[in-house]
């Protein structure tokens, strides 16, 4: 065993930081005219993005973000050795369709919406190990791909409890590095990884996510602090994926039984993308889309301009599908961490 | 870079082999009938194993595999730091709910019916990089979950083409480890991989997998001898996941042109698994489970007895789902190849 390396029972700790050299971020209309909408590197002007189907799309918007991100690096697609990614479709096609002209060797994700957390760890690990100098982790989510894949078709105009979120149109790609190449500078580094159990505490309601995810964003925040030795307080954010207004209640109540408070520090990915009361968003964003979009647009911005020294980003998924829920199964949760520093 | 394990533009090449410690497989009925039928650690008496759903049927067979490896190899859960795993059914509900229980950090997988090498390489590569003493992976498919999902409902009693596979209902799981434990042998080690691209020829008949995925099984064998400089003589066997009668004959016609030729050495999975005259499966078994069962029962107890000294195990996915096809999709393919010896 890399005795530095791993920390903990869950935990692996990078003494060589893994560098994020670059990212983009691409997005749809909803989300270009929300609070962050000016830090997106693409909005696009209508969110078939030039594609006839919403899965098209959705495919298109990696296809973009990943072509941006490896411009941005200065880099060629043969420069990447591999691909981490995934999404929220069955069989994960967004991905497979998006990325096919690239001819990267892919690992193929799925962590539900948690997906994007999935991929940053496992890029560390690849390029910790010295498997690759670059490798790439892409997700995505497109809105109404998703109401296809999971709910009603948006003919019906169906009516949502205040409870639900909203699934973000959009896709973030980041090229993880071994070393900073020559003067470029790097977006951040990632130092530290905590990954997820899946956590299941019964609840049935796919119209409240935010609840079915928080208890693991709580075990793994949890957990990061145990491995890590660390406080809430030795982090300037603590930020989820897309666990809304109502998740994140819920989180913070749960991990102040557990004997932490983050309130101070937490915020969420699916709060800050949207103005829930102006664009009739419900609980926030949700989605592959939204952890990775924020990630790419707003919180590796703030890094870099040192605004904040030391992120725990913590991606979280709803474990389920249509049968799943059909046949009345819960909707577990799991959550992956990556410690990001500027 | 770890110059010692990056090999050519693929591949990894592990001077320290990655131990396949233990291992099993449980089956349905079908194949239990079939040509391998008494080297499966457990067959079902019958194909709902006690559960009340399709889906929750091959959860179980996660579930039970997963816990005879443990238990062959004389490990507790806990001693497992990372499951790496995946099925075929959307949102990966076989996996997530097959593996809940277990409370071991997950990092889920979709690489269609590849995922089986998919998962074997990244667990490999944690475990050699040193970031586990053990890792667990972890495929299943289920004929009924799967024609569900993809195709029919099985009361429609549907006619099926001959170039159509049968889904294997089964699951394989492996335990991975970095050192051999005491006087324990491993069942045998994983010295190499070579990550696979998606590949499409453009062909959409869902009916033909074999022909879907061979472009795809070709490419990544084609890299392998160029990676690590070798001739199809070089193994013993070359063993791809589910192609089939037909996708065998693509295959070995795909390789010919590309000037190598493993008439000799080729076999698969799906052709193994059933006697297609007898058993009226048609083109031979496929999905997820096919490849890890097949592995777990036959590829490796033909190492163990030094039968064969070094094997090309190359798990082969077709990427599409109901929606893509629909849509008028192609079907892409991709392959994640194993090197495995004695």
């Amino acid at each position: 065993m890399d005795k530095k390396a791993v920390c903990g029972k869950q935990s692996l700790s990078f003494d060589r930081p893994v560098y994020i050299t670059e990212s983009a971020s691409v997005v749809g209309t909803k989300e270009g005219e929300g609070p962050l909408g000016n830090l997106f590197d693409m909005v696009g002007e209508d969110d078939l993005f030039g594609a006839h189907t919403w899965e098209e799309a959705e495919s298109s918007l990696q296809k973009d973000a990943l072509y941006l991100a490896i411009g941005k690096a200065r880099l060629q697609p043969a420069d990447i050795r591999y691909l981490f990614a995934g999404d929220l479709l069955g069989q994960s096609i967004a991905s497979s369709f998006g990325l096919l002209s690239y001819q990267i060797p892919l690992f193929g994700l799925f962590g539900a919406c948690s997906t994007c957390g999935e991929g940053l760890g496992l890029g560390a690990m690849a390029v910790h190990a010295g498997f690759a100098q670059h490798v790439a982790c892409v997700t995505s989510s497109h809105f109404a791909s998703a109401e296809k894949e999971f709910r009603f078709p948006l003919d019906y105009g169906t009516q949502r409890p205040l409870s639900a979120s909203w699934t973000v149109t959009g896709s973030g790609a980041f090229i993880l590095s071994a070393k900073q190449q020559g003067t470029q500078r790097a977006r951040a580094k990632i130092t530290g990884m905590t990954s997820g159990k899946i956590i299941d505490y019964g609840i049935k309601d796919s119209m409240n996510m935010g609840c079915c995810m928080a208890p693991a964003a709580a075990d793994t925040i949890c957990q990061n602090f145990i491995d890590f030795n660390r406080k809430p307080e030795d982090y300037d954010k603590i930020i989820t994926g897309d666990l809304g207004q109502i998740g994140q209640k819920a989180l913070l109540d749960l991990l102040r039984d557990k004997g932490y408070d983050i309130d101070a520090q937490h915020t969420d990915c699916g709060i800050e993308i949207y103005d829930a009361k102006e664009q009739d968003t419900h609980a926030g964003g949700s989605g592959c889309g939204c952890a990775a979009s924020v990630l790419s647009a707003y919180i590796l911005r703030q890094l870099e301009q040192n605004v904040w020294k030391r992120v725990l980003f913590v991606p979280t998924g709803a474990l389920m599908s249509k049968t799943s829920y059909n046949e009345g199964q819960t909707v577990p949760g799991i959550a992956h961490a990556v410690v990001l520093e500027a």
